[in-house]
């Protein structure tokens, strides 16, 4: 059995793609799971290693400009990102088996699963890099997952939010007012990554060997994107065991390589819970919209509620900031 | 969201897992997607690349150490399969995230969707190369999907073939039927691949470069093994366009290699036929099981019906023998 969500790309029209490259011949192609976003293959030729990814429904066309030019910024500056290399006619985007479709450079590194503070620290230092470089980036993209979007998502969720955990609409309409009077929109913005899992940063050892997966990235509140990873990389999976250490090392790294303000340390905390409600909205839209018995797992949306309740709690002290 | 059907190997215990091994060290891994069967890892260590396999529910484990002496059998004659590598105190079956799992080489190579001539001729060379390699091997496992397994499958399904196609649970006993006359079980016997479709077979140009995916392995009539084989490559995926160049490269290939025996060629019809009727039932039993808006997608059963058909009508001088 196949998976359905993939498109198949037989090898013969993979030949026939490469050749439009200056990249070798083809030797091995591998399709990987890297969640059911888009369809990639892992490719090896002659002389490259390439991911080739497919863009599916859950990416809209539109926005691939964007991120195909955000990603040269970012490499042109230096930053280990993946740039979609360009065919011999100069062109990044082109069409796969009927899908739009790039041809990616190959980063090294995996994804750990109990960060050091060592390896939380580099991830700190990679994200100050990321928004020096983003400094003069003029790319325009709207984050849809934003305050704005926050509102909408929980109506769009509406009373099953309570089918996920009794009086979860009540707590997700109170956070809403609390940061609709709070939201520090008045700080510096920029394009930020959005999504900075440690699935989405490659190490060998403590070093950050590539930053992946910029399909979230969008002009937001500039530390926000420190509070999202702030979120993503202090605490267990479920949303326990906050590491205070591992908080600091982060939170020093990108002070070190990029800086961050009085006013962003004190908005902190507000941040924080706005990157926790983004990610428990949209974990409750899949939630309530994915079948329990799917060959997909689904993320608990509680996770982020008890990051929601930590950040809510905690003295600013304790954030390691 | 994550596939459920895969084990997650956290890269900290790939690390843990790779030291038992004179390996090198961790430098990618990259889930694949290699049907629904196993979890299967793309390693690469800073001197090797390998294959990490862990075997879930579909694979018996009580199975594992006749897979793994075959191939080491086969690798040791010198053919290209996938061997599972042994740790420092010679271990080849290990246990990762609580699956039982094996280091497996890498081996290059694509596997084509529209084969040559010259494709299939070397493929029915190196089918023949295995069945000379096994002419020793003595390896023990019945054939599950053998001429019994056909009769215990069709009545698995019963009724409900009709479902799939009118008449077709009709067709399935008649030819049940017609296999039990005709099946000549009195052939040789060997260990036979069982599933050499061109998905399994790894190939750089017209050079098959590997032989993968072992898990239908079973003794069983061995020219067995090349009607299924023939099934396999010489038509479309829907079972129609027969391709009678394909069919006698093949053949030829296979008859350079080890020898096709008049006796052989003279029952091909009726295994070709089996084999059909083995695809066909599995197929039925999978479409039957798995429901239509599933993220797998379904193979068509009368893909084989229609091989079947073909088969039962053909001349034998239009079968390429």
């Amino acid at each position: 059995m196949d998976l359905a969500v993939y498109t198949h790309v037989p090898a013969e029209e993979m030949e026939a793609f490469l050749a439009r490259y200056d990249a070798g011949t083809l030797v091995s192609a591998k399709g990987i799971a890297e969640g059911v976003e888009n369809s990639n293959y892992l490719i090896d030729t002659s002389s490259h290693r390439f991911i080739l990814t497919l863009y599916e429904k859950r990416v809209d066309v539109a926005d691939l400009p964007f991120f195909l030019s955000l990603l040269d910024h970012l490499a042109d500056k230096g930053l280990p990102v993946p740039r979609a290399l360009r065919d011999r006619q100069g062109v990044q985007l082109q069409t796969v088996s009927g899908r739009p479709a790039c041809l990616i450079e190959f980063l090294n590194g995996v994804s750990v699963t109990h960060p050091t503070p060592a390896q939380a620290h580099a991830t700190g230092v990679a994200l100050g890099r990321m928004h020096a470089a983003l400094a003069d980036f003029g790319g325009q993209r709207a984050n849809a997952l934003g305050p704005d979007g926050w509102v909408a998502l929980a109506a769009r969720c509406g009373d099953d939010l309570d089918a996920i955990a009794p009086g979860l609409k009540a707590r997700v309409s109170e956070e809403l007012a609390y940061l609709a009077d709070n939201w520090p929109g008045e700080l510096p913005h920029s394009v930020v990554h959005a999504d900075l899992f440690p699935d989405n940063v490659l190490m060998l050892g403590d070093e950050v060997s590539g930053v992946i997966d910029f399909y979230f990235a969008a002009r937001e509140v500039r530390a926000w994107d420190v509070a999202v990873t702030h979120a993503a990389w202090c605490f267990e999976n479920d949303g326990t065991g906050f590491d205070q250490n591992r908080a600091a090392a982060l939170i020093a790294g990108y002070d070190a390589a990029f800086g961050l303000s009085s006013a962003e340390r004190a908005a902190f905390p507000a941040l924080a819970r706005g990157a926790s409600l983004r990610f428990l909205l949209t974990r409750a839209w899949d939630w309530l919209n994915t079948p329990a018995d799917a060959l997909v797992t689904r993320k608990d949306p509680l996770a982020f509620l008890r990051r929601l309740d930590f950040y809510r709690d905690a003295v600013p002290g304790a954030l390691g900031l």
